[in-house]
């Protein structure tokens, strides 16, 4: 395998740079490029294709628990966003403002949408009259604006693609349940079909969304043991419904305030599959998501190329028959040994291979991304078998991040423990904390961690505050965060 | 039919007055609603999930020849738009302009996209080298923003959504033969899809596009007569090219400009639905892009309820499992005659009915939106019969709409014959015209009709212009239009 060494030399290896590793596979697996305009980025083909396949997910899980698709404006009118205090307070420093349209200036200036609540909850207000409006399940697939002063492709970019569930409900306990619900399809999708396990948990008040009563969230793992949070769902309670007269005639006639919910997961999880996948030669797709699952690839002296297409074309046929996505990379101009490299670093999950001496012996060399392992398989019922290896990958990648995040998961009772932990080998630290913001801060200010969230489910209850070592209210996970 | 009364009173007839129809007809059945900031619209889920489908459908066709989809960022810096002349100004009038942003003033204001020819085009000069690049096949589903001084929902809005495809090409002849293919792409769509019958041809030069150096429509006749551009297709030649500087590397060794074409489609086909088959009921949607196919609705008096609704149920249970898009409302509360009017407004292909005596006799009563006739369909093989009549009301629709788009096209030898058609039956009008742009803007003054296009197939050849009865050049649909 000489050719590995081309991009071995061409990326930084992940231990040596793990951010320069990030930027530097992204551009050379072409999942993205940088745009002409501050912070912003442009979702190439085999980018944009992870949203849609992260889309598609998506949207039939909230299909599948009663939502259903709108669409609301761009703009959103400054005295909108003044309406709900903590809101226009969180997102204030971040908007971009359009204030000349059409040749003339505005009236009042238009906000460019952070996310959408605002606007949706004055609509809310003019749909909702009676308890049998109730509830209304609405999800919005669209892109928003957040004016961040650092950015990182994927991760935080000025303008990026998400989606937003806003749901209004008649009871507290309804919208919980809820916030609760769609935490746990975000919980499902990233782990069975992205192949990244995540802890699902509430969120500290610090880190709560601008407006939220609660928040909670999925985070996720990355190699160099940095949290990422992967979708997050917010118990509004009133707060909106207040801040726009969303209200509704009971049953018992009496006019109520509605609850409503609000959730969301973006284009940062394209992100999180680099990072929590990806190795030194570049990223390592999930079956389920990858563009293209299987790369096709004669080898052998070029006398034997017509023999071999002879049986290249119709078992790439049958692959694609079978539902799998695969590309039979033919061209003459690229070597066997490039194109290994290159279907290595855009992350397809298999690369099937095929010599004159394997046609005669009736197989094909299967080699899989995920551990390198290289198996002959018949070329009798071979998509079968295909499809077969492409569950095991999608397995096998599971187990294998979950494996890595337990690894790098550890227990403090101390600052200095904590130190200690994510100076040494980093990951998630469990300790408890007191509830007061104070010790929170000193955990940030010291050790650049911050809190993740409150687990629904903490492998062991910790009982004192790691700083001021008082009775522990809670359990928690810090990390260092993207 | 008692309770049809109550929608003729609720909403204004067609021939009455269409535009107001138009409007209340939309936010009867509930497509969109008017948003708090100038010219918006929000697409309620019932409005959103015909997008969808039209995004479906096209996306196919977009993938099934050769595109892949991306994303490029919303904001075009200032001096992006300056470097095709005829772009910026055809767009500077409708630019709504970010001039602060992150609590700073920006150096360079930011435009809203209008259309993303110059911010494609800078990437494209990134990414394209070789003549091994070529073609670059790339489409964008997007929002865009026009601040239009006069609007009108789904059909002229200050923001909407459309997708933009971009491609780039080694030959004029490919980059034509690009423009063509995706014209009668959009052409399949929306006839076997929409069921709606289009005219193709190419737009006369004062419509064109502004930077393009050809531009195709197809056009679709409204139930008033006027037209609608449904669809258009734009050859840009290297202009684009030329601006952004896109060249690359042949294989003969020298280095040349692409050519590029671009085609777009938005969401007012949404409104071309609506006005093309609507009638004084409300919508009547195609099945195929119908977000409800069949409303299944229990009659007769309430102690049958629990009889018929213990058929109701397992029929309704049939029609899903075969992929049918089915409701059954059972709901108490509001009568039969109630829901009949409401699944109508709303557009439902077709209805069920069944009551005590259809459970006797085995059978459902079949009520088609389209033509309002009424069958009794056996219960057995329910799914099948109810598969095939909405394959015919998809094709009725259609014949229907081209019988009504036949009907009102005339053909008129000079401005006299044009503007008695125009004052009397309405449509589209063949002309010949000399291709001199003061004949055309005579016609739209006096007349206020438009050249739509010249057919590629017209009906026959015009040989004088309409106005100044020198020699025609070509033959032009004329009509008023959205």
């Amino acid at each position: 395998m000489s050719s590995e060494k081309e991009y071995v030399q061409e990326i930084t290896a992940q231990e040596d740079n793990f951010s320069r590793w990030y930027r530097e596979t992204i551009i050379k697996a072409k999942l993205m490029d940088y745009a002409p305009v501050r912070g912003c980025i442009v979702f190439r083909p085999d980018g944009y294709e992870l949203w849609e396949r992260i889309q598609a997910g998506l949207d039939r899980r909230f299909k599948a628990t009663g939502h259903r698709n709108a669409y609301f404006p761009l703009f959103i009118p400054e005295s909108f966003l003044q309406k709900e205090k903590e809101h226009v307070e969180g997102f204030n420093p971040e908007l971009p403002w359009v204030t000349e349209a059409g040749g003339e200036k505005l009236e009042e200036r238009l906000a460019i949408r952070p996310t959408s609540e605002t606007i949706i909850g004055y609509m809310y207000a003019q749909w909702i009259k009676s308890y049998r409006d109730l509830p209304v399940l609405i999800n919005q697939w669209a892109n928003v604006v957040r004016w961040e002063k650092r950015t990182l492709p994927f991760l935080r970019t000025s303008e990026f693609l998400w989606q937003e569930g806003h749901t209004a409900h008649a009871t507290a306990e309804e919208a919980r349940e809820e916030t609760t619900k769609m935490l746990e399809v975000y919980r499902d999708f990233v782990e069975s079909e992205l192949a990244i396990p995540v802890i699902c948990g509430e969120k500290t008040p610090t880190e709560r969304f601008a407006g939220a009563v609660d928040t909670y969230s999925i985070e996720a793992m990355m190699k160099n043991g940095w949290a990422l949070q992967a979708g997050t769902s917010h118990y509004l309670g009133q707060n909106f419904a207040r801040a726009f007269d969303i209200k509704y005639l009971d049953n018992d006639n009496t006019l109520k305030y509605v609850y409503t919910t609000s959730w969301g997961a973006s284009t940062r999880l394209i992100g999180a599959l680099v990072m929590v996948h990806g190795d030194d030669r570049g990223l390592v797709l999930p079956p389920k998501v990858a563009p293209l699952q299987v790369a096709f690839i004669p080898v052998g002296p070029a006398k034997t190329r017509a023999q071999v297409l002879a049986r290249l074309d119709p078992l790439t046929a049958e692959l694609e028959d079978a539902g799998i996505r695969v590309k039979a990379d033919t061209r003459d101009e690229y070597s066997p040994g490039w194109k290994f490299n290159e279907y290595e670093m855009r992350g397809v999950p298999l690369r099937l291979e095929l010599g004159p001496r394997d046609v005669e012996n009736n197989q094909v060399v299967a080699v899989r991304r995920d551990t390198g392992e290289k198996t002959p398989l018949s070329q009798s019922g071979l998509a079968e078998q295909v499809c077969h290896m492409l569950q095991e990958i999608q397995e096998n990648m599971f187990i294998r991040a979950k494996k890595f995040q337990e690894e790098h998961s550890h227990q403090a009772d101390n600052m200095e423990e904590l130190a200690g932990i994510l100076a040494d080998s980093g990951g998630f630290v469990l300790a408890g904390w007191c509830g007061d913001e104070a010790c929170e801060a000193a955990v940030k200010e010291q050790t650049k961690a911050t809190s993740r969230n409150i687990p629904f489910q903490p492998p062991t209850h910790k009982e004192t505050c790691l700083v001021c070592q008082k009775p522990a209210k809670h359990t928690v996970w810090f990390a260092r965060a993207f």
